[in-house]
C-alpha cells in the first residue's frame, strides 16, 4: 500500500515505520496547522508555540506510536483513524513530558540541539526583545509544553471509553513518576524501591506498556494480555535504565544530551541505589556529596569511575539486557499474529540500544 | 435544603454559595483524596502535590463555578453531578493557570501568601534538602500545575459532547491569552488590539463567558444566548481590567499580590495601550523604559503617577464600570428565570470590585 513498500528493489520498510511516516506525521502536521490557524483567527498575531511544537514533533523516533501500532496489531488489522489519533496523542504527551522535564532539570540540550527553552531564549536575544531572555525562554517552553498537553488531552478525549481509561492511568503515572524524580532527588533517596518505581513511572510505562495497552484496547481487547504487559514493563524499565546509563557514561556527541547532570543532582536512579550498596568508603563519601553545591566536575568524573569499579554499571547493564531477553522470551511464547513477535523483539532492542 | 439556609434568623445564603460550599468543595476534597490514595498505591511515599493542590483550591472565591451555576440556571433546575463535575474542572483549570502564571511572571505572592513555588522552596529549605531550593520550588509548582490540568482534563473528558466542545475552546483561549501576554511583553506591544485580545483570552473568557456557556450547554441549551455571551465578555474584560488596575494602583496588603510588576515588565495591558496615546513626552520616555533592566523602583512610582495624570487610569476605570453597567442592562433586558438576573448583576459587581 505504501509508496515506501512499493518501490521495486528497495527493502520493505517495517509496517510501523510506514504508519508513522504516512499516517501519523501528516496527521500531526495538519493538526498543528489547524491549531496555528485557530490562533490567528483568535487575534494572536504571532502564533509561535504551535509552530515550535510542530518542529519539535518532527524529530524523535516515534517509539510510543510504534508500540501503540503493534499493541493494536495483536488483535486488529489495518490502522484506522482512532489509532492515528491515539498515536498523535502519545507523541504530544511525550513532547509535553520532555519540554517540562528539560525545564525542571535545567537541561540545555536535547537531541543534539538546544532544549526548547534555550531555543526561545535565543530567539529573544536575536530580536533584542525586552525583559530577561532566559526567563522568556523558560516561560515560552512552559507554555508550549502546556499547549502540547492541552492538544494531547483534547485528542485523547475523543477516543472510546476503554482507551480513555488507559490514557488517564498513563498520564497519572507520568506525573507521579516526574514527582518521584524531583522528590527523591531532594531527599537524596537511595532506596531501590523508590528508584524502581521512578524508573517505571516516569518513562517506562508511558513509553512501552501504556502505548501497547492503548493499541490493544483500540483493537477491541478488554485489556493487554498479561504476558505482553509484563513485556512492556520489562522493556520500559530497560529503556529508562539505558537512559540512566547514557546520562552518566554516554558520549554527549552521540546522545545529544548532557552527561553527568543526573549524577551531580543525585537523582534517585537504580544506578545510584545499587551504588549505595556496592561503593567502598571513598565512593560512599562522594555519593554523599551529590546534590550539594560542593560537588565539582572532578567529583563527577571520580564518582563515574567509582561506579564502574564497584560494579554498579555492570549490574545495571546486566539488568537492562536481562529485561530485554526476558521480554523477548515472553513474546516468543505468546500466541501472536505473524510478524508481531518479530516486530516486538526488534523494537525492544531499538528502544534500549540508544545513541540519542 | 442546605444547613446554611435552614438556620433560623440567618439571612439565606445565595444559591451559588450553597452550591460551592455543599457540593463543589466536598467533591474536590474527595477527588484529591482519591488522587492522593492512587499516588500511594503506585508506590509514591510522598504524595505532596495532590495535598498542595487541595490546600490551594480551598482558597479563592470560586467565581468560575458560580458563573457556571448561573449559566445552568438559565435553562435548568437543580444542580446534578455533571454540573459539580464541570465546576470542579473549572476550579482546577484556574489553579493550573494561576500556578503556571506565577511561575512565568516570577510572582512571589498570591492571595496574600507565598506563591506555590515559594511555598515549595520554603519546604525545601526547612527540611535542608539537597539541591537548589528555588529550582525545586519552581519544578514542584510546575508539576503541581500539570497535575491540576491533568485532573481537570480527565474530569472534563467525562462531560457530554457539547460541554467538551466549550471546554476545548476555553482551554485553547487560555493558552493563547497567556502566550499573548508573554509575547506582547517581549515585543513591548502597545496596540489596543493586542491588549484587548490578551485581556479577554488570558482571563475574561475562562472566568465568565466560558463558565456561563458550560453551564448553559449542560442544562441542554445548544449555546449560551447571545446577550448573555455579550454579558460574559463585558464582565470578563472588566474583571481583567480591574486586575490590571490593582496590579498598578492596588494596595498589596489588600490584594495579596505584588504591585508594580506588570508595569516593570511592560505587559500588553489596555492601561499601557491607552497610556501610549495619552502620555506627555516625559511619560512616554518612562514607558519606553518598561521591560528594560534600567527601569527602577522610582521609575515605577513615577510612571504610576503619570498614568493617573494623563487620564489613562480614569479611562480604564470608566471602561470597566461601563462594561459592568452595559452587562447589567443586558441581563435586565433578557428573559431569565426569577433570581438569575439579580444573581448575574451581583456577580458582575463581585467580580470587578476586587480587593484580592
Amino acid at each position: 500500500m505504501s509508496p515506501v513498500a512499493r518501490q521495486p528493489g528497495v527493502v520493505q520498510a517495517p509496517a510501523d515505520a510506514v504508519f508513522v511516516a504516512e499516517q501519523l506525521r501528516p496527521y500531526l502536521e495538519d493538526l498543528l496547522a489547524r491549531e496555528q490557524a485557530a490562533w490567528t483567527e483568535q487575534g494572536a498575531p504571532w502564533p509561535d508555540p504551535p509552530a515550535a511544537l510542530l518542529a519539535y514533533l518532527a524529530d524523535g523516533k516515534a517509539l510510543r506510536p510504534r508500540f501503540c501500532y503493534w499493541g493494536h496489531a495483536i488483535a486488529g488489522e489495518g490502522t484506522g483513524p482512532l489509532l492515528v489519533q491515539a498515536a498523535a496523542a502519545l507523541e504530544l504527551l511525550h513532547a509535553f513530558a520532555l519540554i517540562h522535564d528539560d525545564l525542571m532539570d535545567g537541561s540545555d540540550t536535547r537531541r543534539g540541539r538546544p532544549a526548547l527553552h534555550r531555543e526561545f531564549s535565543g530567539q529573544h536575544r536575536a530580536h533584542g526583545w525586552a525583559g530577561d531572555p532566559d526567563g522568556y525562554g523558560r516561560s515560552m517552553a512552559l507554555l508550549t509544553g502546556d499547549l502540547a498537553f492541552a492538544v494531547a488531552s483534547r485528542i485523547a478525549a475523543g477516543l472510546p471509553g476503554p482507551a480513555q481509561r488507559v490514557w488517564r492511568e498513563m498520564v497519572d503515572e507520568l506525573v507521579i513518576g516526574q514527582f518521584l524524580d524531583l522528590a527523591g532527588t531532594a531527599r537524596q533517596d537511595r532506596s531501590d524501591a523508590v528508584a524502581r518505581t521512578t524508573t517505571l513511572l516516569k518513562s517506562g510505562r508511558y513509553t512501552v506498556t501504556g502505548p501497547l495497552r492503548l493499541g490493544a484496547v483500540l483493537a477491541g481487547l478488554d485489556e493487554l494480555p498479561s504476558d505482553l504487559a509484563r513485556y512492556g514493563d520489562l522493556v520500559g524499565e530497560a529503556f529508562q535504565l539505558s537512559d540512566d546509563l547514557l546520562g552518566v557514561f554516554g558520549d554527549p556527541r552521540r546522545t545529544g544530551k548532557p552527561v553527568g547532570e543526573d549524577l551531580a543532582a543525585g537523582k534517585p536512579t537504580q544506578l545510584l541505589a545499587c551504588a549505595a550498596d556496592l561503593l567502598p568508603p571513598h565512593g560512599q563519601a562522594l555519593l554523599a556529596l551529590t546534590g550539594t553545591p560542593g560537588f565539582s566536575r572532578s567529583d563527577i568524573a571520580e564518582l563515574t569511575d567509582e561506579l564502574i569499579w564497584c560494579g554498579a554499571r555492570d549490574h545495571v547493564e546486566r539488568k537492562a539486557r536481562g529485561n530485554v531477553e526476558a521480554a523477548c522470551a515472553l513474546v516468543d511464547g505468546a500466541a501472536l499474529p505473524p510478524g508481531v513477535a518479530a516486530a516486538l523483539r526488534s523494537l525492544a532492542t531499538a528502544a534500549t540500544d540508544r545513541h540519542r
